[in-house]
């Protein structure tokens, strides 16, 4: 039986996941939420706000405002909305996951759950662990867009499965990758957004570029620590699922979560930056999420603890740096 | 006993270094090759090559274009010149290291010799191992000058000598941080530099973000390979003076190696970009003397050998990331 695939988001990421499986299935289903948005795109080829210079042809990419409906036609189901949104968009239309293959392109906790979108999926919709694919890895979906080289990791039980799947991403621009570390991808692609969020805030202090490489190496070993002890298998964390993720969103211009700490470091009060920004910063809610997590955890991590602290008690970047500075070697 | 220290090497890194240490101490001694470069410190305090906003006290530092003098002046010697230069300098000065302490802050192999200055020092000028401290760590002299935080690591055998001795350079914005693993910090600061090379190829062809990620995340396990390889002692390769001096390389703007990479990505030919340059790039010596080593070390460092083939071989840069980007992972 051939195998149909829908998208679950019309945001940036969505859009370039559409793309590239639109390239190698001759029908792709997308849903999205606006109606509006979903017309333009039937009529003129191009996603009005997210990634416009991609053209997406609509004679093959069957759009819905329905994803009840989207998820009852298809088999896989690919999950690009920010985490923020993910309970209450599925909460509403109560889609029917039994059967199906869940992949995840989900990057941040389930706010409210604290749960990463493996564990969200098992316990909220009774999908089994070996039917959840987490795709992660270094990727700005602008880039994905742009058609420039991207190494995305597939993560999920079942190997020879994942491989499969995977290869209906691959691309002489994208390379897919596969794992078997459900937790360990979903956990470093949310700690990697509070540490660009830390990055932001150090370059808006003005701090230069000696004390961010020292800052993001410091991240990577708080990155290590806190995976390896909420799921202790063999794994290196200078791979690209891991370490890769890690410089893509600190180091990048087109990171939202850098662009949010940067402001606040520049001295915006947190909510105004956030009203500002006026998209999802994933490692704002990831950052509470990891420090709920870490009553139950024994480990002390330094950079976490303090974007934690500038983000929701008001401590000043400028001290709360100050002290940090003490704590990295 | 009252420990004087001398710099030796007029460039940028001299330069910052000269600062620090002035700022700590009544009088340092610097050595530099050119007699018109010392005369122009001497009467307005600036260093008219490198770094000439930092203001140098001509009171307080003894500037002499005579090496062998100012080590004869000196206990502690402060080698900062580029490591294609080291040979030819300390042969023709001969200065007598008898007693002294060596300071290294070369960042790179001894062409020629194929030694890394530890190596060199002790071979060819008898320098026990103990007299010799390694500085190392992620530091654009640029930042040292205008004062942004830095934690420059002080790599020694005996470590409260170390300790004691990297303590003359503590300041409100450089921050000393003690090792033991002299050739895995050297090993590392060059290796970088071959990586940096590396990371501008990439942008220099046309690459973006998300493939730079995966090249420094790659980069990083394969400097863990080879510096394990080499001198296996237990390390974390995630510190500041491993992947922290590989990140400030690799993505900052200051680096002379990743220029002189986006240049050759960009289509310059080799020896034209190394001229328009005009500055030394050490990753142009280390990748022919890591290439030179790995004729007796069993492995393969895909990144590393690429860029050589690049810089020595002359093979397009095209094709040889294009065979590279099947490598990664």
């Amino acid at each position: 039986v051939k195998k149909s695939i829908a998208v679950i988001g019309g945001g940036s990421w969505g859009t370039a996941l559409v793309k590239v499986l639109h390239e190698n299935l001759p029908e792709v289903f997308w849903y999205m939420r606006n109606p509006e948005q979903a017309d333009i795109i039937r009529n003129t080829g191009r996603n009005p706000r997210y990634l416009s210079f991609v053209e997406i042809d609509p004679s093959g990419v069957r759009i819905s405002t329905d994803m009840a409906e989207t998820v009852r036609h298809t088999d896989m189901i690919l999950l690009a909305i920010p985490s923020a949104f993910i309970a209450g968009a599925m909460g509403k239309a109560r889609p029917d996951f039994t059967g199906k293959i869940l992949l995840s392109a989900v990057k941040g906790l389930v706010p409210g759950h604290n749960l990463i979108m493996a564990d969200f999926l098992q316990r909220q919709y009774r999908v089994p662990s070996e039917d959840i694919i987490i795709i992660t890895g270094p990727s700005h979906s602008e880039e994905v867009g742009m058609e420039r080289l991207t190494y995305l990791t597939f993560a999920g039980k079942d190997q020879s499965k994942t491989s499969e799947i995977s290869s209906l991403f691959k691309r002489h621009y994208l390379k897919p990758v596969v794992s078997d570390d459900i937790y360990g991808t979903e956990y470093a692609a949310v700690l990697k957004n509070i540490f660009a969020i830390a990055a932001g805030i150090a370059h808006g202090l003005g701090y230069g570029d000696n004390f961010l490489a020292v800052l993001i190496a410091n991240a990577a070993q708080e990155m290590k620590a806190f995976i390896d002890t909420v799921h202790p298998i063999d794994r290196d964390i200078k791979s690209s699922a891991y370490l890769g993720d890690l410089l893509v969103t600190a180091y990048s211009q087109f990171s939202r979560n850098r662009t949010l700490g940067t402001m606040i470091g520049k001295g915006y009060r947190v909510q105004s930056a956030l009203l500002e920004l006026n998209q999802v910063a994933e490692g704002y809610y990831a950052s509470e999420g990891i420090h709920n997590i870490l009553h139950s955890v024994p480990l002390s991590l330094p950079i976490v603890e303090s974007v934690y602290r500038i983000l929701y008690e008001g401590i000043s970047p400028v001290i709360e740096f100050k002290l940090l500075s003490e704590h990295l070697k």
